[in-house]
């Protein structure tokens, strides 16, 4: 007797003792884990802060140059202005941090943009913080895994031609990588992440030492400079246009508020502080780098980078440190795809659960990562690798204008939520949602600070979406209503179900039909339809079997099989002179459907032939599946099979 | 009240008044026809020459320069053997053909080789047969096709690159064609066969009436002879080798006999009488291009046909009469592939019912033709044509052994044949399967000329494997025992089924099962699974309801749930800890069936989830499905879908 036939109480409730077999996907991704194992498959701090700054930190590669390439549109005069415009960039990115800080405390289930607006903006302006984040973090993958190959392929031109495949080869390393689990794959990245730290403050320590002591030089033998404008004057637009393109800095700053949930516990502690500490690196190397660019004469240029020209300035020359400077940062440029990996599938989980995108998004797959989400991050990025050849200028313009619109709508939100909480009575808590509201007496300031975050945003925003409409800029411009379409509509379709199958109105089991008709398909009289006859006997006594007769000699021999073996069912032959199977008999079901009685139940029950070898279904017509499929979406029908193996 | 549920007698027989609604099928191939058509969809002895013509007419094209070729190798003077080699071919095709006519009326239901050596040599030169025909048929349209089109080429050599997509873009419209049935493929075909006939017969009479009244010269600036062979003496074995490729004057003689049911009623008679006008066009028509060749000095070449250089010398250069001449030669080589998709798809119909051949081959689609068999061939052929590049140099040595065997087989079956009738006393009949013997008293001569048939073919089948061997041949000679071994699988397969299917042995119904275990799988409480449970609760009492539990609250609310719809049936609440569903679900069933009682019937019900637009499924993980396919191939388990549809 099994333990459930014991019917003192009918719920039973029991542990499965299955445990999935060695397959070839574990020597790929590693043994499955259970769900009680998920605690154990958080982070700490120093691998939180390698899987989650690479992307932010990566952005001091080339944050100084973009600057640079903006302000020569008005000669070298305009690069005094770096230092400045790096400043105000930074104070930027302060207040970003700080909101990110405050959201991280307020939202311990994951703080992104998304939830900040869903929770203080309302649905429209969450979906477009969704979709912003969603495209930047793809972009992010192909834009980086493209532009470390770039790096790669200065070094080795003989692999130009191959750099689309071995972008795509890096895509779907990285995607195994995660796929492993987030704590496998913080291993692998943190000692390339902290390589990279290490040398950035050598270099930039060095080199403010030298500054400062006299025995810097200018860089020697300067690349030639692009200057695509002709000379303009330093107008205010200037000045807003680099620091606009100088916010590339603050790109991958919102990571670790999408990921929070990746972290051990006190896991808002954990993530706040990593955030801090992130901020600080990323702001400390963005303006030493910009600092001694300008002092040692460095000058923005398509065939060598200011990262390059500084490094052989300050290590005097290209040695062992200048060439472990340029690789630390071709890795780590490669490796800002790794956020991307850590918060694209964290987000569409969070997004999914809300309904927008398809539910599987937020299964926990074996490794107890969004594995879904990860395999559908590189297979985007990889198409889009594919489609643009893995050219970087032509992915750079897509990029950035998602993640400054989702942070003016994170800012926003924020600043709502003060309001709100300005509101409450002094000591007063509200429970909302995720957070909980509770009352700060310098809830103005806060607000103000938030404002004005937001308001700076939106107009890094604004100048995107104008100076690089033509460059591609207009794309994601399309692409961001089209997600929210998609969103909008996949919502739909959960909630019309959800409605539909409600229990709350819903009136209880109809009436016992009174009447059970079976209606069973033969192709002939053979052990298997017999089989299936004798199932239809013990479902109903109202039984027809409906043969549909294609050559008259086989109708006139079944015939009489079924009078032996029938049992004195009734048997319809139906002469189909087009020779055609399924139609008749489904015209058939369907006069017997118009005819049927209120709560009458048709059971059509299907003998089924299983072929014991999958070459075998090629030599028959699989008309049970086929009429399966036609009759399911008929309302009203249900389909039995009774299959028959043969061996 | 439905007709049927008159219970006066259970076997109802009625028509079907479905006729096919219009659809794009209909505007490609026509409008269905209905089985009683199949009378109407025959044809007569002229449509017939024809469609089953055409491909041996093709061969006058190019047998005499076959000869020529092999003869040149012994030097001009050898050329003087064409025309004696020539009227020996000619024997062996009216031993050919006579063997083919006896053959017709034995069998009137189709008497190709196939079926000849199956009732009189047995089971496997019958398959021999059957492979060789079919290989060869496909390579008809191959080679006939790209012979055309490398004519047209030659014309418009700017064409030569798309050789390959117009070559298939012609297997497909020839197929297009015979898939709109027998009669309309003979009505779109007749006018070029009989425009070619015409045009011959034109060329030779002026050819000989010429020759005859003196006023015939030789050829004028013959082509370049290509002597690949180093001169040689002329030896029985080159008399021999050249009068085995000038045997390709035959292919295509056999394609009546596996064409019979083709014709109007008397069809044996009609099938006869064709053959014998066919035999008799292309033997005159090949004995007077092979005089004319030897009389006004045409040499084989690649650059030139001998049909080119005999139209030109007899309508005195390249005028209006000799481009037509050209042109009915292309349209005819393209035309003989029509043979071949009126032959092939009967021959594997009739292998088909034998049980050699996928059963699907012997259905009549809705023109009445086979379609799967033209399908098939235009599929394969067109196959052949892109691998092999659509060059006939290459095609050309595959070719023509399969016919010969054929012929060899089914010569020495009706030898075989004569030899049986010989025993039976003056007078007597015997009834064998599908012909009857019937006493005849030159049995003697008949099997001698038959036997003699056979040895000739069989020693062109042996030059032919010796001489063209390394050329390509030896792929025949490895693809015929593969297709062999597919015959004979595809027969055990369908043997094995029968056997154990059968009725026979069957002992009759097992006992009425004593218990009804019905297994319901939930993954949620809601209509759709409220339905399932009230169907379950209609099949048995004994049902246990089964919930794989991913998320541990999910679980609390479904057993809340259950609580209060689950109408006080048994739910088993399985915690899933690697978070996989199918494979839990599939432990407990195996469980239970390995605590199940004898004759204990287990039921799964599914509650399936149908959406109304096919994108919807995106949305959901189809459990119902996964589970099923798992379920079905498990000896003793009924699956029943209850399908919930959902706007």
């Amino acid at each position: 007797m099994l333990p459930e036939e014991d019917n003192s109480h009918p719920i039973i409730h029991r542990a499965t003792d299955y445990v999935p077999p060695r397959n070839w996907r574990h020597w790929l991704i590693g043994r499955p884990l259970p769900t009680a194992d998920a605690p154990h498959q958080t982070i700490g701090k120093f691998t939180g802060l390698a899987v989650f700054a690479s992307d932010a930190l990566s952005s001091t590669a080339y944050a100084t140059q973009e600057i640079l390439f903006i302000l020569a549109a008005a000669g070298t005069m305009a690069f005094s202005y770096v230092f400045p415009i790096s400043i105000a960039i930074v104070v930027l990115l302060a207040i970003v941090a700080l909101s990110y800080e405050q959201t991280i405390h307020a939202y311990p289930d994951g703080g992104g943009s998304y939830i900040v607006s869903r929770d203080n903006l309302g649905k429209s302006p969450a979906l477009i913080a969704g979709a912003s984040l969603l495209t930047d973090y793809i972009l992010t993958v192909s834009v980086s895994v493209s532009a470390g190959v770039a790096q790669i392929v200065s070094a080795y031109p003989e692999l130009l031609e191959y750099r689309v495949p071995i972008s795509v080869g890096f895509v779907f390393f990285v995607m195994l990588i995660n796929l492993r689990g987030v704590k496998e794959s913080g291993a692998a990245f943190a000692f390339p992440t902290y390589f990279f730290i290490l040398l950035m403050y050598l270099t930039v320590g060095v080199g403010l030492f030298r500054y400062f002591t006299g025995s810097l030089g200018f860089v020697d033998n300067p690349p030639e400079m692009d200057i695509t404008h002709t000379l303009a004057g330093i107008t205010p637009f200037l000045i807003l246009h680099a620091f606009s393109s100088g916010t590339a800095a603050l790109t991958g700053i919102e990571a670790i508020s999408n990921g929070i949930t990746a972290f051990k516990e006190p896991r808002s502690r954990n993530a706040g502080i990593t955030l801090v500490w992130m901020a600080f690196i990323l702001g400390s190397l963005f303006l030493g780098i910009s600092y001694l660019t300008g002092h040692i004469g460095a000058v923005p240029s398509e065939t060598e980078t200011v990262i390059s020209q500084m490094a052989r300035t300050i290590h005097d020359g290209r040695g062992v440190l200048y060439h472990m400077v340029i690789w630390a940062t071709t890795v780590i440029l490669i490796l800002a795809a790794n956020t991307a990996y850590a918060d694209f599938p964290r987000l569409s989980a969070i997004v999914a659960k809300d309904g927008y995108l398809p539910r599987q998004m937020s299964f926990r797959g074996s490794r107890l990562v969004f594995s879904y989400g990860i395999v559908t991050l590189a297979l985007i990025a990889s198409l889009l690798i594919v489609v643009l050849q893995a050219s970087v200028n032509r992915l750079i313009p897509l990029y950035a204008i998602g993640v400054f619109l989702s942070f003016t709508l994170s800012q926003a939100g924020m600043a709502r939520r003060w309001r709100k909480i300005g509101r409450l009575q002094p000591g007063q808590e509200i429970a909302e949602r995720g957070s909980t509201l509770r009352y700060n007496r310098n809830w103005q300031l806060k607000m103000v600070i938030n404002g004005f975050g937001a308001v700076c945003t939106a107009v890094v925003v604004a100048v995107f979406s104008v100076t690089k409409f033509s460059d591609g800029a207009w794309m994601v411009l399309i692409l961001l209503p089209l997600l929210i379409l998609m969103f909008s509509l996949i919502h739909r379709h959960y909630s019309t179900l959800a409605k539909r199958l409600s229990l709350e109105v819903f009136a209880g089991a109809a009436p016992r039909a009174t009447r059970h008709r079976v209606i069973l398909p033969l192709s002939g009289v053979h052990q298997g339809s017999l089989e299936a006859l004798r199932y239809a006997r013990r479902l109903s006594d109202d039984i027809t079997a409906v043969h549909v007769s294609i050559d008259p000699d086989e109708a006139v021999k079944l015939r009489q099989k079924w009078e032996n073996w029938g049992e004195g069912v009734r048997l319809v032959i139906l002469d189909s002179p087009y020779r055609l199977f399924i139609e008749p008999l489904l015209k058939y079901v369907e006069e017997i459907l118009t005819h049927r009685q209120p709560d009458e139940t048709i059971t059509i029950v299907v003998p089924q032939f299983i072929p014991s070898k999958a070459w075998h279904n090629l030599l028959h017509t699989n008309t049970a599946t086929l009429l399966r499929n036609e009759l399911l979406s008929r309302p009203g029908i249900i389909i039995t099979d009774v299959p028959y193996q043969v061996p």
